[in-house]
């Protein structure tokens, strides 16, 4: 277990200083696989689950990704710890819920993970700051490349990868961005974005993926179609029809904010800051509302002084999970929200 | 005209440094009087009222009080002017907003007023910080004694002193303070004192009186009697049955909130001296709301390095004539809030 090593620190994903970040978070790509030969693991047994677990751990463990990756055993973490691996999008929360032999391979940078015995065999993903859709996915089809010398994949010639549901049958591929839009958000825009990426049969979700309700103004954007269509197809028109449009009409909508409501801005802006240094007790859903303005008064020049790197790591440290583990105990509510508010302080001091 | 000398500083008032100021803002005595041989004001023609003008100015202007005090005509203040008055408590909006010849006399350090030509022909108040209605009165006295010297007032030897309202007939004597109540609105127990109050037949206002709401926990709370007892019973009364055991309630409030919500009650005072640090555009209701805090929280030893003195000053000059005088402009609401802002950040910088 590296977790002490890393959980202060953020991944590289949430760097900030890749392409077009001041709007897209970033980019991540997932591919579904199942180990042909092996049943399916809504249909396995727990012997069988372990099976699968130990012949993938020691594939990976004993490629080239080896001096890279940590492994993590979820059966030997604790609660708080599957949880702090989920709040930084390492793992699913499926996963970290999940029972029975399973397990999670992640890159020392945190770009890259790999899930055994989730919903699928293996579900691979690599994920980078800002705009990178094409670069991360290159990145993994060579990581889903290297383990299909040594491992083979069930695949039909007619339908493509096979997966535990058929949604993600042909590719396996979802392909995703964390979008910030809180201008759209101020000018009562979002509705019509969101009624575009219906018609083009995408999914918005919220900055925990399904099922979660979209919060400080973050938007999860990914292809809903696996099938028919190459992965790189997929990418394309996610970028041409709905990411490209979207980043503009952001960039046109707090250039107006900029130009016509400067002082609603500002007022905005500095009240979320002010809010966040001097409050005695914030849940995290307040956290990420305020935070969302101060990364938008720093990408539009009126912060000084507080970088994108402290609203990250304020981003993700302040999670449940993160301030248990910082705190190494159980904290209810209540101690929660005393303990965030105390973090913050610390950060933006 | 002086308002150009005192519009930037509190009156003695204001100071905060009455006994028991950190619950009562404020104690003050007015007294109702009408001259013999005058028409009562509401059937009064311009001319009369005139005349009455004249008169009482030169008797105020060549009595004992000639070096003390200023005088103002109202048909020659302009509107910002006499509403910044009013925002000091120096004339009702009554006298402001009226028409025709009247006028006020105010002494330097503001702890003295006579307005002419209101509702009576003189209306006469005596305020000061904190708890001292006795003291307050006996200086009132003083002034009405000085005044009888060398006017006759109205009075009937079965009712007392006439007025132009037959609810301030005998005394003519209204009694109030303002107090500062945020820890029983925390705790929710203000309802409970409205209704003992009610009860005690006193009236409860808010910070600008008659026909005003209750905001920013401050209260205004009088007598309504003024017949059939002495001055002194009514002041006697007033602190015994009311203003004394609401000043325990509240501060037994404070001390539970200090020894059983500290977080809490840190939350509140420090998020609100954090808006008041920050925003760009604030109205003054929210103001008021947020000083209220920052006034609690100085009180009670949680905030270092803010001064009541700079709670008072922000408290009477954000408000909109002093704003408009400060930036010699008739400012709209928008403009109000956004100067607002300024002033205050330049105060608690």
């Amino acid at each position: 277990m590296k977790l002490s090593d890393n959980y202060d620190k953020v991944g590289s994903w949430l760097s900030g200083d890749g392409p077009q970040s001041d709007i897209v978070i970033s980019s991540r790509v997932r591919l579904a696989r199942n180990v042909k030969g092996f049943t399916f693991s809504a249909h396995s047994t727990v012997e069988q689950n372990q099976h699968l677990l130990t012949f993938l751990q020691s594939k990976v463990m004993d490629s080239a990704l080896q001096d890279k990756v940590y492994y993590f055993c979820m059966q030997d973490t604790s609660d708080i710890e599957r949880d702090l691996l989920a709040e930084r999008h390492l793992i699913s929360k499926q996963l970290a819920c999940g029972s029975g032999p399973r397990g999670a391979i992640i890159s020392h940078d945190e770009s890259l993970s790999l899930m055994i015995n989730e919903e699928d065999h293996v579900r691979m993903q690599t994920v980078a700051s800002g705009l990178q859709l094409k670069e991360t996915y290159a990145i993994l089809a060579g990581i889903d490349d290297l383990l299909e010398q040594d491992v083979e994949f069930s695949y039909s010639k007619q339908y493509g990868y096979l997966t535990a549901c058929p949604t993600n049958v042909g590719t396996g591929i979802r392909v995703s961005v964390m979008l910030h839009l809180p201008a759209l958000k101020l000018t009562g825009q979002m509705d019509r974005v969101m009624r575009a990426t219906k018609d083009l049969k995408l999914a918005v979700r919220g900055f925990f993926g399904e099922g979660s309700e979209p919060i400080g103004d973050l938007f999860q954007l990914s292809n809903q179609i696996t099938l028919g269509k190459s992965e790189l197809e997929i990418i394309d028109e996610l970028i041409t029809h709905a990411i490209g449009p979207i980043i503009e009409y952001e960039r046109y909508a707090r250039q107006k904010l900029l130009e016509d409501e400067q002082s609603m801005l500002d007022d905005k802006v500095y009240r979320s800051l002010g809010t966040l240094k001097n409050a005695r007790l914030i849940s995290s859903e307040e956290t990420l509302l305020l935070l969302s303005y101060v990364r938008l008064g720093i990408y539009l020049g009126r912060i000084k002084g507080v970088t994108i790197d402290t609203v990250n790591k304020i981003f993700l440290l302040t999670q449940p999970a993160h301030l248990q583990y910082l705190y190494d105990q159980t904290l209810d509510t209540q101690n929660r929200d005393e303990y965030r508010a105390t973090v913050i302080r610390k950060y933006l001091a």
